[in-house]
């Protein structure tokens, strides 16, 4: 299989996913990959693989690469004697944050019929507007932490009782995130939170829970990773996000409740559904009292969460194998010509 | 101003776009149309003013149109010579149903950095799929009808009442829809809706409704339209379709009550908010004993309801003015720089 691993874009995590498609390099064994970089000025470039080192983009060395254009059917690479066309069975979208998770990419490849492993563009609707996911994930009965909205404009008095969290709307990775413990925090935390959107919402700091990520996707059965416990910060500094996005080792499984391990399991395969078949994705669940919340989707998570599966690589193939396609729309201007016909013009 | 219309699409719509089309280029007096076609293929292709007749395209006669390619910056005809672009100030997105209305054409407009007028991403998410409409419209307190969800290869027992209305949760303009009066007419009417969807929502028929259309857009101020109360049908015919999607005259405004418009015109605002900022849409309400409910969000309504409207053209205009555009992004690789420094080999 030729796989195109599509990776930077113009986001936050531009970065990041240069580092999660360095990772990739490593985790895939036996699959032909085909690396297309998406620069920070949205152009596309076909990267060699022994190109595929950071200070090969952060140089800006990329720009000797070849160009890429993107049309009908894929991509090619212009020439004095015609396109000449990219070969490729599948992408895979790791463009982490904008363009990526806010359903450009997974447009895109829709539209000029790239077959991708990507949530869809509902997908991303659903996990990149927080206030999405809660109204999604409560319409098919999954708990989510309670919060209230917030507008740039608006006023700015909550309800909530004190430490709460400030989340911009939109965006992943804690950018524009704030925790806030005490009432004259809590202006500068909506000023940074409103630079990055113009709805905000406020939750309340849920003391005395754990946390626990479940990754998976569904390809001709369910394949679910083993579930996770993160490290604890209140932050996610530097360090720890390096490692999420370059890990490629395994890591060990939380040692979890079996009920609490099957309540988790459930609500990942409630919120999959059929909104987000064709993508993995890893989903942060709070647990608290034994009763569990999903924090948060992640649709595109570092380095494809990797490192939780048995058997990643075999699994990315068994997806490509079982993507869905858009129906096919027969277009034969039936109405046009009746049209015609009624107005005797036919 | 020049106005770029964009038409057609891989969509069930595809042919009433082109009769909005046509109709665009009697609505607009003073600017200039650049006619973009958009093949069942999904092509690019410039069309002539003088050729923007429905027989051009159902004949086939389009493939004799210049090519276009969609890439950084805009369109471009492809040449000997290098590419040469097509000038425009901003695209009027006019392709119903899929692709125009479920976020291919804004996704790729916003990734190459057209100005483009059109309902952004998130907003077709919630205008295509009828669920996450009622769940946003219920999140900002605008009531929709009560509805039962049933999937694909689930159970077909429904708890309503009949007689129901029966839709695919996604596509517009009436398709797959059908009312269901007799239990004997339950089964098919599903095998109907779900040949074009999974999910399929059951809707009580409520009697004693009067139905109006409110449609409108946010330039820098409010731009309210007429409220229309269209002519009431069972199902939309043939008929009646191709006139909206041709009308240019004006209608008479609907005889309503002041408070009830009060609160149609208040839903309106409500709905359209910050979410379909830089479109211009049609909501549909049903009025029943006084109270209001959102029916369905026409994201991309035929012939933009420019009927509804005072001064379309000068709207269009201010709304080309008022656009708000995606935030820049500085990606300077700070932090790769410094992951490079932490592991010495800066």
């Amino acid at each position: 299989m030729k796989l195109a691993i599509l990776f930077g874009g113009s986001s936050f995590e531009h970065e990041i996913s240069i580092v999660s498609a360095i990772t990739m390099q490593k985790v895939f064994k036996k699959t032909e990959l085909v690396n297309i970089f998406v620069s920070p000025m949205r152009e596309f470039y076909l990267i060699d693989k022994k190109d595929m080192k950071s200070k090969y983009f952060s140089s800006g060395d990329y720009k000797k690469a070849k160009k890429l254009q993107l049309q009908k059917g894929g991509f090619v690479i212009g020439g004095m004697f015609g396109d000449k066309n990219i070969e490729l069975d599948t992408l895979l979208n790791l463009i982490h944050g904008r363009d990526g998770e806010d359903g450009k990419i997974a447009s895109m490849m829709e539209f000029y019929g790239v077959p991708y492993i990507s949530p869809r563009v509902e997908a991303c609707a659903v996990s990149y507007n927080k206030l999405f996911t809660k109204l999604f994930a409560n319409s098919v009965d999954v708990k989510t932490v309670p919060y209230e909205l917030l507008y740039k404009n608006g006023s700015r008095e909550i309800k909530t009782t004190l430490p709460v969290i400030i989340k911009p709307s939109r965006l992943g990775s804690s950018i524009g995130v704030s925790i806030v413990k005490e009432e004259s925090e809590l202006d500068y935390a909506l000023d940074v939170a409103f630079e990055f959107d113009d709805l905000v919402l406020v939750e309340p700091f849920m003391s005395g829970i754990k946390e626990y990520n479940q990754a998976g996707c569904y390809t001709d059965k369910w394949e679910l990773s083993i579930i996770e416990e993160p490290h604890k910060e209140e932050f996610l500094d530097f360090e720890k996000k390096y490692m999420d996005f370059s890990r490629d080792g395994k890591v060990g499984e939380a040692d979890v409740d079996e009920a609490i391990a099957k309540k988790i399991q459930n609500s990942f395969k409630t919120v999959y559904g059929n909104v987000f078949k064709g993508s993995i994705i890893r989903c942060d669940f709070f647990v608290q009292d034994g009763e569990v919340y999903l924090n948060e989707i992640n649709p595109i998570p570092g380095s494809m969460a990797n490192y939780l599966f048995e058997d990643f690589e075999n699994m990315i193939i068994r997806l490509a194998q079982n993507l869905n396609f858009e129906q096919n729309i027969k277009i034969d201007y039936t109405y046009i010509h009746s049209i015609q016909s009624a107005k005797g013009k036919a």
